[in-house]
């Protein structure tokens, strides 16, 4: 065993060894016997047109012919500059600069410095803590983990990283106020407008996961919350800066979850999506309120000192122009809206009334089911029984790659997805779940 | 203006517009009007083999065509297992596992996680601080800014991170020990031992660049410092991070820079040439002793909890497995030998003796030619007069993209180059020198 899988105990492939996998096609893909899987969580959230994807393959392929890479400093290439054009044309209004990156965690990063050194240019040095909502995740590099309430990737590191600050974020699924995620008013919103007020001088911002916390067992919130925080970070004179990484680009049924709200933040962090899961590339949208707060005289001092050797990467930049155009020329928005509308109700239809069922919850493609021991006395199952990860191995054995996250199962597919497809994922999903719980 | 590029000040684009690259071909990248430069730098020191080209380009368009992604974390796909297994054989001895990563920074961030996560999971979780050489950088995400000695890069974002502990390194231009590069046996290894002994009992770690501090300058220093340094941490007890990204893959003239010492550090990160500057890719090497501290039951808690969503991804490893293969079937560390050669005399026959050059220094094919207002008496320019910059853009007009590094030129050139290319970028940056400095 040479190598060492990412966010994997190593002893489990003792009893489960990794799946080799030869090939993909589609919402498929096939191991070396010619197995077939459907890639019911689209590779970590990132693949949205199937794999080996003949638009997206082609369009790589003849960027490789003509210009791999090139240093991004001083230099700029077809690629980025129609990706540019192609992405703020479909941001929010007011994001009117795209910085890159090479993964979600460096686009974090990268906001997070970009907010507080906007704040250092106009002289406000102090303005360098951050708020985040409990149970979020951004990433697993050191700045981004000082904005990661979700202890369990933190915990293990946090001499490495400065903590911000942290407060209590909707949790629809046990509303304090006894409200519905549908129709209230997010009367929870009061713990971030105290900490808002608190802390406000010291503060650069706010970062949140906008609608879903997917690493966070897929809490959602709904849309009157992010309303009222924009709202907040105007009136306090504070960035919002929105981590769209893993709702963006049609997760959510609306090209990025802020439209929901109506809002658009300061800075918005993209990533998974962007080249429809073929090649690593994230970016940061910004403002020309940001962007001009850097420009300056080279003997002022105030640049963005901030670099990754591939960034602009030429190939993943035609990857993500490729994906744009497909959004574009199938009306994929549109599109989703029936195969979305087939998930939420196929996955109930299942699994509603399921001894074991606690919650189940979408937004758009991202629909969670969250298992119990005893839903009703509101009791987990002991988290060594591992009962997601024996479901998973159950639907694996059957053909779906339906990655747990904990004792929560969850769907987010290949938008290229069909119905008669989605109806044979679900009943995978409830066949394996059935083995294991009875 | 749409795009904001990296570690640029953007109002420099006023008078010096972005050039547009269209395409590249070997160590030449053309721009829309058709006019060659030759890439002198690699792109930031990522090509090896030159732009576009076909072997890589072939390899890239094959995994196109079968799998372009796959999530991981439960799966494994052969380009990633040839690359654990090509690049473990040639590793230094006693590296035998591999953690992938999508750039240099997070290479970085995950060995000092994984470092301070080998002593937690051993009980010892008060050993959580790095020691660091002064001059030193090691990236641009928190974690990796804690450890950069190079405070133009950090100083904007300092309360964003934890700062570790500084050492003074080796400065072998201005030895304090009146000793030569070429002869010393490192007497400055004094101050490491020092702080080693110092802070041993919190330590989990030292990080350094081997041989070249390629972005502080290219200050360069003897293996017999990196042998000392091995054997000082050995008998402390605390890990040897080397960070390869800058010189690995044949930089220095062997494959890594370490061999020259005959040393094999705890972890090694790697980036940069690993795909021969074709997609963005980086892991850390490690040993044996670090994979058996996280491996144990599921339920003990000690997996390694760290992840991308592109980590793996197989179009990077059959880039970077092809690199690989053209390694060993050109014999490329023996076919430099000659090359390197030439390309350090070449720099010495211009500038030696130039009036405004203060040293010239080459570790392998890193050559870099330093520049002071008067060497003399040591005094640099004022920075405020951007000569480096000036001479670069003379460069560019000349045809050689020849990107300085405030007034140090330095040549770092894709290994395809030939003798006849070596001495024509050498002259056009004497020329450019003379052009801006009479």
């Amino acid at each position: 065993m040479r190598i060492w899988h990412p966010c994997t105990q190593m002893k489990d492939h003792e009893t489960y060894p990794p799946v080799f996998m030869e090939r993909g096609q589609g919402i498929y893909l096939f191991d070396r016997q010619g197995k077939a899987y459907i890639d019911a969580i689209s590779s970590w959230w990132v693949n949205l047109f199937g794999h080996a994807n003949p638009r997206i393959a082609r369009a790589v392929t003849d960027q490789l012919s003509r210009l791999e890479h090139v240093i991004f400093a001083g230099c700029t290439h077809a690629p980025a500059e129609e990706l540019a054009e192609r992405l703020l044309a479909v941001a929010l209004p007011g994001l009117t600069k795209i910085f890159f990156a090479d993964n979600g965690s460096c686009a974090v990063e990268a906001a997070l410095k970009m907010s507080h050194a906007f704040w250092r240019n106009h002289g406000r040095p102090e303005k360098c803590r951050f708020l985040y909502l409990a149970n979020g995740y951004h990433g697993e590099t050191a700045g981004a983990l000082g904005v990661c309430g979700d202890r369990l990737y933190a915990a293990p590191f946090v001499p490495l990283f400065v903590p911000q600050i942290e407060v209590a974020g909707p949790d629809c699924q046990r509303c304090p106020h006894g409200q519905a995620r549908e129709t209230c008013d997010a009367a929870c919103f009061a713990s971030m407008q105290a900490a808002i007020d608190t802390h406000k001088d010291v503060l650069a911002g706010v970062i949140v996961e906008p609608l879903v916390q997917c690493a966070g067992n897929f809490r959602m919130y709904p849309p009157v919350y992010l309303a009222k925080l924009r709202r907040a970070t105007l009136e306090a004179g504070i960035h919002c800066i929105a981590d769209e990484i893993a709702v963006g680009f049609g997760r959510t049924g609306t090209m990025f979850a802020c439209e929901q709200a109506g809002v658009s933040p300061d800075f918005m962090c993209l990533s998974k999506g962007i080249t429809s899961g073929t090649l690593p590339l994230s970016c940061v949208l910004t403002t020309d309120a940001v962007f001009d707060a850097f420009y300056h005289d080279y003997a002022d001092d105030k640049a963005f000192l901030h670099s990754h050797s591939y960034t602009g990467n030429p190939l993943a930049c035609a990857a993500a122009v490729e994906t744009l155009r497909i959004f574009e020329d199938d009306d994929v928005i549109n599109a989703n809206r029936p195969k979305i509308a087939h998930l939420q109700a196929a996955v109930r239809e299942r699994f509603a009334g399921y001894k074991h069922v606690a919650d189940i919850r979408s937004t758009g493609w991202i629909t969670a089911v969250e298992l119990y021991a005893d839903p009703e006395r509101g009791t987990p199952f002991d988290w060594r029984d591992r009962t997601g990860f024996r479901i998973f191995q159950e639907a694996v054995k059957r053909g779906a790659w339906l990655r747990n996250l904990g004792d929560t199962l969850y769907f987010m597919p290949p938008y290229v997805i069909t119905t008669d497809e989605i109806d044979k994922l679900t009943d995978i999903a409830l066949e394996a779940t059935k083995a294991v719980l009875g």
